[in-house]
């Protein structure tokens, strides 16, 4: 039972939630965890990667596709939904290792009950197919109509995205197809329906969508089953004709028949599973948790194209504008340079093939170099708006300095590509626009910077650290480091391509213009760079010049100052903004990064400092605390927090908004924090220069965790074992390819 | 009729307005314009200069001494006060000329009318006293009770602040003693109270006051005259034995009865209005309200003492905590260095005394040198609290960057100390402190400044120039270029101090620790310090770096978004915040201060570009925008906000609240502009190394102004008038000592 969500009772109130608990997809799409009768109001949505639309002066947001799942029951004409009718019995089943999504629905009626079964999965095969088998039974006999087809009316946040609509029926298939507002992207979904009993069918537009009305009597006790194959088609894939592939894809599918295209759909997953999955022995709780969240990043990992990356919300929304955070290179990219490299690689990529966006943002603002979105879409261009949250009592938009202040993603998208690079020693990487890239985010930062003549160091002033809610701050400890980071791997990397090659070196110094003054200036810039130091008695970090002089009070303290429940709690003025309360990790994320550099005494003291003093408000923060205390060989300290990163989109109980504005769905950075407190801390497992260790320490309970990774082609096993009499850990390292 | 301030009619909608309109005072005290009768409830206060308490955590603001005028009638038993009864009649007067408030007042009851007459002054002969006259007339003999003495009950803002209340009756005064909270100081006041008539009077001690209750039956049509004469002392005076000293005041002015003392207060008015007296003939209502704006000058002067200044809101009560700002400075001191030389002295002698106020506070925020108060109280302290608006849909205070980032205070006091060593070319002022003074400011900035290296300049970061709407900015064109006129001011002080004084040149490097070195890195911080100049094609001065993309819409637009007629219009999310949408002079003001700097096509087209954008929220906005029009030669611009600025103070339209805080009181600094708007704008004077000369252009319908100066200690009469039907303007420059 280890691979099963369930929820074993209807209840309204879980719409939203279930959504996201209950998704399948294949990174390619997403979609959420809905019932087959719902529509946008219960916020269905086969959410697409890669896709953006902006329709008038709203946020620009990822595009859903139509619904081609879409079922309705009507029996002996009334209509059978769990939100018309209360069930008496139902089900909603997520099969996490074959990533199948399944539910069951009985309904009491005059004649008796009528049971709804139905499973369906969005197909790692063939990323632009999902797959539905569908059944009606019935007690006694009965007139059934199974309304199916392609909802076109979709859920969008700030939409509506799509419009000029065309409808076609073909002799089997049914095809809608309609074009986005901004930049006439056509986004098509053909489906086939098969069954194998006989029945009167029509076929009906609506104003969005088209639908087949599949009309029969049901002689009772007897299972009645519909085969959906629905595809779905972008301007953006790279097909000649979308049209016709989009079709072809669910011919193929139809033809091929449901339990070959399950077949093939389960084969991938246990390719999938066979390298990531880790087991955990002794708390079946936490090993669903983690398999749950490792599941997560599977079905939005973009495996198939080197042109996308993983959004905040993976794939189960709009929300957050479906942009691609810092949280993909400092919470996501772990996992999959570990276990799925060349997805690593896709990743890191996207960052590469969207420098230009990058730089266009730094001109923008009057600076040099790279300075990456802080919400990046399609091309690298900004989705952020400036105004990020609502006021709740006012209902006005309020500014945030998110897009502008929040400079130091350039410097994660600097430290993913060395990450990458140093895990896979591929020079391509670097060759390939890697070297470019950190190059320009580190000219980006000395265009950025300030040199204080007084205290002869350069800072970095007015950003926004991890912790959001205070904006504005100098000399942020985190910021501040990943930039001295980011110049030191620039400085690494020139040396690098200047001795192994000297041509490629060449091109790149003169392609990027960079004069021998030019890098004297980032040395010196580096030299002199200022960096928040261990206070001398305390041991603890200033998290930025000034965050000692504020309000040192409790984050009770701050929570009791609530008017409104929805109130953000930063900017202008948030509850928590003149206060030491903080969004999430921040000294402690920069203390994690770079633990090689600190004492296991200032690590220490530093979580015991702002851990009190931490919302939690973001779902990037709990793992880094679960990580930092296992490095400190606390983790009676991390499992608490590594409980709260990997149940996060199980109990959906994460913060659902931000002044007003909704910021629900998943949480792939949660989710990847949960296998990094796993396999990072607990395990402890470290690569140094290619060379596999652990340091492990399991959580009261476990009696063992067992996990595969693969490194420069390798693949290794690693197996960690708690003796139960003398409570000894210990593990083995074994090379299995 | 020039002379006279009136309301003809009881209102009770105006009893706060009345207040600061009526006010009297002498620069020791300023007496609201409230009646007898009143209390704290209609905001009744004898506001105390320069001394200060603190109540608790709440905001340090100036004590208000008990009110000794206190008296309120009963007449058959029935009282008799506006409050409780609608009069018949009611005037109110204020005579600029003498400094002298009259009220009379009809009530008519079953035995006919009732008269109430008084008049009062707060002596400009003994800083100390306060004398009133007043009268009952009954058109019919009834019983009166005249209830009058000290009450201490006293109007606070953010009190109380006087506790220990102790009473005394002599033979012939009353006394009352208290002390303020935080720094246990004495207030005395007493009483002396005169009549001609027989009564019964008996004395009786309330909780925090002491009243006389004088029983008569009147006569019919028969005059019952009291005289009070009521003494101030604090613990701040000089004087030995400050209690013995305030009964030997009342009891002199007692002995030298009320009209002799009237003759002396008159005389000392006549002084003072026969060298600041404006004339101007053509326009009554101009001349009576730059006369009242001269009036509000000289009540509030502190010629007495050359340790105090003046405070935002004059002595009209405790709004901005009875601070000085740097409106002292940059609005009222010119009217005070061109006629009363040794109270213009006094004001900047204030800065000079408080430098170690200065230095703490630069030392609090990590800067070097002299950092001035945003809101400077007696020891030079900052007054100016970290939330200094109220959110007026959470009631919340809201954290604002006033005290922490309007850092061009400093600049203003090294302004106004080279402006006053200018006009009078006293070396002692730079001797005694006040090179010492701007050499801390010039530190301070640099302490303060930034390089931007790849722009190869210093910058002034992170400020609030003059448009407080714009909180935390970068290169605010005003400060930056007052920090350029502070360094340039710093070194010519130098110069000056080693070519004249070369042993006090010595002793002040020496004292100041200030090396070659640090002189030579002023010198290169004003060579490369970054003002931002005139756009090519616009002419137009960026505010600071941004605001040209900041949203460019409407004042209207701005209003029509108040969802509250409170709202605080910046900060972190005020309605003007994200817009162009200024306070007051910025740019502007800059352009007057450095006229001779820049052309008239650049002041021409900053004007018209700003004028549109200010709000003219603050009353230092309207004269500034007057003064540079007239510099241009565009009085027909400049007029209106000359009457906009002169009427300020007797219209009451002012702003009255700041979020929800209460922020009413007169306006000195419009005041001052007021003045400088005829007297620097439209007579055109200009003093130039000690040489006088004039630039008239009169507003349309001035046929003439005449005024005076008083330069190095040469009093010079200037005349200036427009031929009627030639319309040329002429005017003449005569010495007449």
């Amino acid at each position: 039972m280890d691979w099963i969500v369930k929820d074993e009772k209807f209840n309204k109130e879980n719409i939203v939630n279930n959504g996201n608990k209950f998704i399948t997809g294949n990174g390619y799409m997403g979609f959420r965890g809905t019932l087959e009768e719902y529509t946008k109001n219960e916020l269905v949505a086969c959410n697409l990667a890669g896709l953006y639309d902006r329709q008038g002066d709203k946020w620009r947001e990822p595009v859903n596709a139509p619904n081609g799942i879409f079922t309705a029951l009507t029996v002996d004409g009334k209509e059978l939904g769990v939100l018309r009718e209360e069930p008496l019995e139902h089900v909603q089943v997520l099969d996490i290792m074959e990533g199948v999504h399944r539910r069951n629905t009985v309904w009491k009626t005059e004649k008796g009950k009528v049971t709804i079964k139905s499973q369906r999965f969005v197909s790692l095969s063939d990323v632009h197919l999902i797959c539905v088998k569908l059944s009606v039974f019935t007690e006694q006999s009965c007139e059934v109509v199974i309304k199916t087809g392609i909802d076109g009316d979709v859920w969008d946040i700030n939409g509506p995205h799509l419009e000029n609509y065309s409808f076609e029926k073909g002799e089997k298939y049914i095809k809608l197809a309609a074009t986005t507002q901004e930049l006439k992207v056509t986004v098509v979904s053909a489906e086939i329906c098969k069954r194998s009993f006989a029945a009167q069918e029509t076929v009906e537009e609506s104003e969005k969508g088209i639908f087949r009305y599949i009309r029969f009597y049901a002689d009772p006790m007897t299972e009645y089953t519909i085969y959906k194959y629905v595809s779905v088609y972008t301007g953006n894939d790279e097909a000649c004709n979308i049209v016709a592939e989009c079709l072809r894809s669910a011919q193929k599918a139809a033809e091929e028949g449901y339990e070959k295209n399950y077949e093939a759909h389960v084969a991938k997953w246990k390719d999938r599973w066979d390298i990531s999955d880790v087991l955990i022995e002794g708390n079946d709780d936490d090993q669903l948790a983690l398999r749950y969240s490792i599941y997560q990043l599977q079905i939005i990992a973009p495996v198939h194209s080197d042109k996308l990356s993983i959004p905040a919300r993976g794939l189960s929304g709009q929300t957050y504008k479906g942009a691609i955070f810092w949280d993909t290179e400092m919470f996501m990219l772990p996992f999959f340079l570990h276990t799925a490299p060349e997805a690593a690689m896709n990743l890191v990529n996207y960052r590469i093939r969207t420098l230009h966006g990058a730089r266009e943002k730094a001109k923008y603002y009057g600076y040099k170099g790279a300075f990456y979105a802080w919400e990046s879409q399609e091309d690298g261009q900004d989705g952020c708006s400036d105004f990020n949250v609502t006021d709740v009592f006012t209902g006005r938009p309020v500014k945030t300095y998110f897009k502008d202040k929040q400079v130091h993603i350039s410097a994660a998208v600097a430290y993913a590509i060395w990450e990458t690079y140093k895990f896979t020693v591929d020079d391509r990487l670097l060759l390939k626009g890697g070297a470019e890239v950190i190059i320009e985010c580190a000219r980006f930062y000395y265009s950025y910077a300030y040199f204080k003549e007084d205290k002869d160091r350069y800072e970095i002033l007015d950003v926004i650290g991890p912790d959001e809610y205070h904006e504005r701050v100098n000399n942020n400890a985190y910021t501040s480091k990943m930039v001295y980071h980011t110049l030191e791997v620039a400085l690494e990397t020139l040396d690098l391509l200047l001795k192994k090659y000297p041509r490629e070196y060449s091109q790149l110094v003169s392609g990027l213009n960079l004069s021998r003054e030019e890098v004297l200036k980032l040395i010196k810039f580096k030299s002199k760079l200022y960096i928040p130091q261990p206070e001398e008695k305390t041991l603890v970090i200033e998290q930025f010049s000034g965050y000692n002089a504020l309000e040192d009070c409790t984050l009770k303290d701050v929570k009791s100052r609530l008017q409104d429940p929805k109130e953000y709690w930063g900017g202008g003025h948030g509850v928590a903004t003149t206060t030491k309360i903080i969004k999430q990790a921040d000294v402690v994320l920069m203390l994690y990064l770079f633990r090689n550099e600190y004492s296991d005494e200032v690590k220490k003291a530093n979580w015991q400092y702002y851990e009190p003093r931490t919302e939690h408000g973001s779902s990037l923060s709990p793992c880094i605390y679960a990580l930092l205390s296992c490095d400190i060989g606390n983790e009676e300290w991390a499992y608490p927090f590594f409980v709260k990163t990997a149940n996060m989109d199980l109990t959906g109980e994460s913060k659902q908004f931000a002044g007003s504005i909704y910021i629900g769905g998943t949480h792939p950075a949660a989710n990847g924090g949960a296998w990094m407190s796993v396999i990072l801390g607990f395990a402890g497992l470290q690569i140094n220069d290619g060379e596999i260790s652990i340091k492990p320490e399991l959580p009261e309970g476990w009696n063992r965790i067992a996990f595969k990774v693969i490194l420069r082609g390798e693949k290794y096993f690693i197996d960690i074992r708690k003796n139960s009499t003398t409570s000894m850990t210990t593990g083995d390292i074994i090379k299995i390819s």
